[in-house]
């Protein structure tokens, strides 16, 4: 037992494939923290989500003690439904992770989760590990860090996290149970680095507020619209308190912030007295200055309430220029030109926008300095950056070095490379299976490399379609061959080039035949080459082409 | 003739909508200043290049006396290759930009264009209108501002302009020439508005240098990789100079920053000593930290010579922990995942990457207390925002305001919206056809909504083909149907869902020749919905669905 090794592996969290799944492994037990999804890449056309590949706790699902959950973002539960179908562990979280954890698996029909709901300095035991959930602030309430005993040390998992000393509510993150546990000794410390490019500390929570004031204070007139992630109750409740200092009702449009608003406010989350939230029905009966709205679509997603409202396609709202919009949020790299439409569309509409420059959002993860404070109070014997793209992990390493760790304590690992810790050394370990697995539609995995080629192929210059019957035993054409466009060119502008694609196709076809070609492949290869040279020449585009030849 | 009014309009500049073409038309005369194209937005599906529609041009080709040209960057001069095809006027500009402009037109066979070659200070006469050249600051040398004297007063469009008060070559952008302007009396105002959401000023261009210097000092023992605009040629003549001090051959790679940098030698707006630049199969012959190469690619474009470096795809490079990337740029709004990628991948294989917080870019266009200076300079009666999204021009409205301008002599202007001016008054006049024209392959404008669609519906869940042949007398069918997929999902892993989608087609045809139903169209509708309906329910998805029959 004392050959023992502790094993430590990400299986999702860099950009790319899924996100944010650690595993922590010790002899014939498991724990996983966090299960995340990420969206797809543009070039994923098609995707709906990206969840990382558990093969390895597949295979070995009897061992998996438990899963933990630091906090209820999708980055850090979405991929649930969809593992909690192949491995059936109890899942620990805060209360308002798992009420938003609850409907998620409800959607997906899952009931016979085990959901275990702690509170911030409940330690749970699962296998031989003890694993506490420590208070930390975030852009959503109910996060935690989580600190894991194991037999050879401490592991401590920082969620993502940020240091406000002024929070809305929850109190300031728990710097001194941090500290004990730095005090005590921390093997290794794995802490997320999304914003280690940013200097200086992230701003208060509360700041927002006072942006807010201002800015309805200079719109006494209008209605204001104001768009912010929905999982972010803090800010959500700060924008109903500014509503009711100014003497606004409030009204909620956007699947997602409806829900979310509604099981905060019934979990306590969210203190709103009675009357100020009214029906999305009833704000026609009130002036435009006692009117604020909160909605979806902060990211620009197409088809959210706020996209539907600039595009004067929202059947309950019509913005004019009464209105003025507030986005409380800002741009998720990818996003930009999906919100840069929305606020285009909203001032061709000659509607004021507030976003960036009006300090309206502050970020939810720790700066450079807050990093600092972190490894500072955890000390941590070896190091393990997690969370974020490639770069960011290199960043934070260059962090920790500067705050005095040796370079070769520190390790950047790959999604499922593994780590092997004792009480004295860690190193890396070979890899377990991992990956990103594509879910269209009800398929998980079944969109493979192929398929996506093929969608690219598609998207990029369309489809030519070739049919052809043939009687192979008398070797003439009986039928076609057709010629069947799509996303090519618009074929009634292109009569003259499809009447070519028809001929080339005739005469490869018969010239096969005539020379007794009776292979299938051949006959459509022949098609293939011809069509893809002509049709490159002509027009520098090579669309798909697609020979289908039948036989009667 | 007192009676005939002054129109301006722009045909091109909001993002969406080609780029930067200028009308100002009087009487019979219209010149034309720029003449830009754009890159097409992500769901623009295999489009190359969106141009402005120039149908009012066309129809007026007798009467457009010059096209003039500010500066030779894409936007401004990259639809002239397709739009000298329709209209063939004299074409002025200074002889950096014609230089670039040469060599596009020889690309594509246009050897009939009269290219005039003009300096700052130089007035053009076209028909009624005198059209001097003044001298400004951009991110490519002999840039320059156009003062349009007509009839009814002084038109003065900035192009796209800093102000650099130590530049590398060129000199300080010509104030005193403007301020002159603005104590005559200028008519209208057209201003950019790219960097209008940004407060202060433009650093110069030399502060390039220094940060530069700085990363050369910290990687002595480095080979240095530097990706930048092509078109740039102070800040390549900045990085040779670096070099040049640092006892650095350099080397130079990617098709334009070739043809560029042997064009600016030529015309002398580069000077490199001979013996600095080699060739780059020589570069394996110095040691590393003998060279420096400079790279297009800084905007993460596939293909680039940058990308192919970082994924270990140049012939020619192979890049190591022996050398650090400097990305001396910055990624254009829907670059960003591309740019990230390439600094990940870099990262992922041991490359240390120099980009945006280590000051190695500064922008061309001017900030907030710049077009406070040219408001200032100008005075102009009235004032039209160009060159930027709608936000932008919506907050050059409100900068023009804070400068006390009466908000009813500012014009925003929608795309092929008319202004009308006389001495003493501007008003809006209508609208002449406008749009963009997209460009696919060889194709102008060929690709139309229809087009576009397609390519959305097949990238998004691909394609399934249903063909049979039917013998319609007889009422069978006489092959198939057979079925065939693309980009739906990877058909081994799907056979027994294949099995099924022949079976519904089959038993959908079947039915209906029994039925007497002989009209394609219904037959291929019914095969369409039953299909549309089963593949929905079973995977949810909706790929297109294409039945083909065929009759013999």
């Amino acid at each position: 037992m004392s050959k023992e090794k502790l094993k430590v592996m990400m299986l999702g969290g860099l950009n790319e494939i899924g996100k944010n799944i650690a595993v922590i492994e010790y002899g014939k037990d498991i724990i996983v923290i966090d299960c995340g999804l990420a969206f797809p890449d543009e070039d994923m056309l098609g995707i709906d989500l990206v969840i990382p590949d558990i093969t390895y706790l597949e295979k070995n699902a009897d061992r998996v003690r438990a899963i933990l959950l630091t906090h209820g973002h999708e980055d850090h539960i979405g991929a649930l439904p969809y593992i909690l179908q192949k491995i059936n562990p109890p899942v620990y979280g805060t209360r308002l992770t798992l009420g938003i954890l609850e409907s998620k698996l409800q959607e997906h029909k899952l009931d016979r989760v085990k959901l275990v709901t702690v509170e911030a300095g409940t330690t749970v035991r699962a296998g031989c590990f003890h694993c506490e959930f420590i208070h930390v602030n975030h852009s959503i309430a109910d996060s935690c860090a989580i600190a894991v005993r194991t037999p050879v040390g401490t592991v401590l998992h920082t969620g993502d996290f940020k240091l406000d000393v002024s929070p809305i509510d929850g109190g300031m993150m728990d710097l001194t149970r941090l500290g004990e546990y730095g005090r005590e000794g921390v093997l290794l410390l794995m802490c997320e680095s999304t914003n280690v490019d940013r200097s200086g500390y992230t701003p208060s929570e509360r700041m927002v507020a006072r942006s807010l004031e201002h800015i309805f204070l200079k719109n006494t007139d209008k209605r204001v619209v104001i768009a912010t992630f929905s999982s972010n109750v803090h800010r959500v409740q700060q924008i109903i308190n500014a509503s009711i200092k100014f003497g606004r009702k409030v009204a909620i449009t956007g699947r997602s912030m409806v829900n979310i608003v509604s099981a905060a406010v019934e979990l306590g989350y969210m203190k709103v007295p009675d009357g100020v939230i009214i029906d999305l029905s009833e704000i026609n009966k009130y002036p435009y200055d006692m009117i604020t709205i909160i909605t979806t679509g902060s990211q620009g997603e197409p088809m959210s309430a706020l996209y539907r409202m600039a595009f004067a396609d929202h059947s309950q709202i019509s913005l004019t220029s009464n209105d003025i919009v507030v986005l409380s949020s800002h741009a998720i790299p990818g996003n930009e030109l999906l919100v840069g439409r929305i606020i285009n569309e909203l001032y061709k509409r000659g509607i004021n926008v507030y976003h960036d420059d009006h300090e309206v959002h502050v970020s939810g993860h720790a700066c450079q300095e807050e990093l600092k404070l972190m490894h500072n109070l955890i000390k941590p014997k070896y190091f393990m950056p997690i969370h974020g793209e490639y770069r960011h992990l290199m960043q934070h390493k260059e962090l920790a070095e500067f705050m005095g760790m040796d370079p070769q304590d520190i390790f950047v690992m790959g999604i499922g490379e593994v780590l092997e810790l004792d009480k004295k050394s860690c190193q890396r370990a070979g890899t377990v299976p991992s990956g990103r697995v594509l879910i269209d539609g009800y398929g998980v995995g079944d969109v493979g490399n192929i398929v996506l080629r093929d969608r690219r192929h598609l998207a990029q210059d369309g489809l030519i379609v070739v049919v052809a019957t043939i009687d192979i035993d008398e070797k003439v054409i009986v039928s076609g061959p057709d010629i069947i466009s799509r996303g090519f060119v618009y074929v009634r502008e292109a009569e003259e080039l499809m009447d070519e694609v028809r001929s080339i196709s005739n005469e490869v076809l018969t010239k096969a035949l005539d020379n007794g070609i009776t292979e299938w492949t051949q006959m459509k290869n022949g098609v293939k080459d011809s069509l893809t040279k002509f049709l490159f020449q002509k027009t520098k585009r090579k669309p798909m082409i697609l020979p289908v030849i039948m036989n009667i």
